[in-house]
């Protein structure tokens, strides 16, 4: 026998330990997943049967619809926006669904905090100038700062701004307290937030009761100074209203990830304003995700197996 | 007499108190700097004769020149980089010299943060798109983040990128310890940190020793995948050999405010290359610093009333 101290179980084959978990992990090849889940202390197989679980990697729905059953009690989605899988019916009570969102939600606040900074600084229109001026130059120290639907992504974005002593309205389904917010309102007291504020941050999930929650009637409280910023989803937000709104100078500007359509065609008028920035949904890209998924799998496995409560739950009557 | 509880201060006159300190504001009409000296406790005078300190809130320095006098104790300047005032030797012994840096660093670091947001996010590249891509994008979070120069501006910089877990290694003239930095190194050592950053961010001030900091030897030793930031003077970095680092992809890109020459020419080839954003000397604009700069004024003179420290005390044989 070895003494312990000569171990070495970097050498050690890994092996399946006596009836572990058999977790779904597909469709595509996905070795970081399949290593999150044997970590987590489950086993990874490439087929629905037997599985009591599932990884969706991404690809097409009706060949997941056609492979879940009844012994699958767990699917955790690839994505955080999962609108797609709740119209295809797989957000339901027959099991578990968990989205990706909270591996990706630092990652869309920076993004937004970089699409505010560069509203306050000007910077997408000064990228677009060949020689030196004399711009007008605001800030976001101390400015007011609503967010529409502040929920995991909006919270991680009150992290960032904290070091700017910002004033956070927000707003939530349920209008619970959001901590470290002066107020939080139901969507219903969406104007009153939006009147206040230099920055309105759409943060809302895509569900049919937060379609076009940013339309005319918003653009028209917003101050004059403002900017509009969306990371959600384009169809938060009525494009021909915002087109209206910048030129109008209704608004000061925008900067969104996101565009209804999507993708926004070349020619369409919102690419000719120079008040609005528009960066191609890539505020979490496939290449970071990759990389921030797996340690949510693991995390979500590991939780799975001691039967707590998982992370990114989906309550299927709210549809995220 | 009337009772303490109706005495209504806002309806007396302001009137100089018994023998107050007579401070110098001018050349230019600055009635919030006026008022700042006098709700620190002096008296604001338009002309130097009799002045013991004076405030000045810029214009031809050959006048501030002539007007200076044996009487005049302390000075303040309007601005953080204070090159010219040093060029024309204001900053000496014969009076305590004080900058306008205090007011304006978390401006400054501010404009700085979106420099960084924006390449790491590609959003310069990305605003003068007119289509749908698919962009690289990259983020702040957990990146290594050199400083060259960290003083003031560093340091609000540091509180800001607080909740963005970056590592910081930092440069300073004497390599005393910066709180927070992973490490602290002498402008001898800048090429150490320089090769480890994702950022690299120059905020030394512009004497004749930091001329060219950033020249052909560094940008040699900077990552391919690195950033340079420029929010101090255009002196410190090479223009040329900029030129040549972000053609060559020795470097991902820059970020500036300043430029050398300034302003850049129209037609100069740093406005052609699409991974540079240039903006003009605008991260502390003068509508800003009009109102950030009263408010250490009336710090600075309640401070000199009580022969405390001033804030911005700059060293005459440091030149800064």
């Amino acid at each position: 026998m070895m003494s312990a101290s000569c171990v070495d179980y970097s050498c050690m084959p890994q092996e399946k330990a006596s009836n572990p978990a058999l977790i779904y992990v597909g469709p595509t090849d996905a070795p970081a997943i399949q290593e999150a889940v044997r970590s987590a202390g489950a086993w990874p197989v490439d087929s629905f049967a037997g599985a009591e679980a599932a990884i969706w990697t991404g690809g097409d729905i009706s060949e997941l619809t056609a492979s879940l059953h009844g012994g699958i009690s767990w699917l955790q989605l690839p994505s955080a926006g999962i609108e797609k899988y709740v119209a295809a019916g797989l957000v339901n009570g027959r099991h578990v669904t968990t989205s990706a969102g909270p591996a990706y939600a630092g990652m869309v606040a920076e993004h937004a905090l970089a699409l505010m900074l560069s509203c306050a600084r000007r910077l997408h229109s000064l990228s677009r100038q060949r020689s030196w001026s004399d711009p007008e130059i605001g800030r976001l120290y101390g400015s007011t700062v609503a967010i529409v639907g502040c929920g995991r992504i909006g919270k991680a974005l009150m992290s960032l701004l904290e070091p700017f002593d910002v004033d956070v309205f927000a707003s939530t389904r349920t209008g619970r307290t959001v901590e470290g917010a002066i107020d939080t309102v139901t969507p219903d007291r969406h104007a009153e937030i939006i009147a206040l504020a230099d920055f309105v941050v759409v943060a809302a999930p895509a569900t049919p009761d937060t379609e076009r929650t940013i339309g005319r009637a918003e653009f028209r409280v917003m101050r004059p100074q403002s900017f509009l910023i969306n990371i959600s989803r384009g169809s938060l937000v009525d494009t021909d209203a915002l087109v209206d709104a910048v030129q109008t100078r209704s608004i000061s500007g925008a900067a969104i990830d996101v565009t209804d359509p999507e993708p926004l065609p070349a020619g369409h008028p919102l690419w000719q304003l120079d008040e609005v920035l528009i960066t191609p949904h890539c505020a979490n890209p496939d290449v970071w995700n990759a990389i921030l998924l797996p340690p949510l799998v693991q995390e979500n496995v590991a939780r799975y197996l001691k039967k707590k409560p998982l992370l990114g739950r989906v309550q299927p009557q709210r549809g995220y």
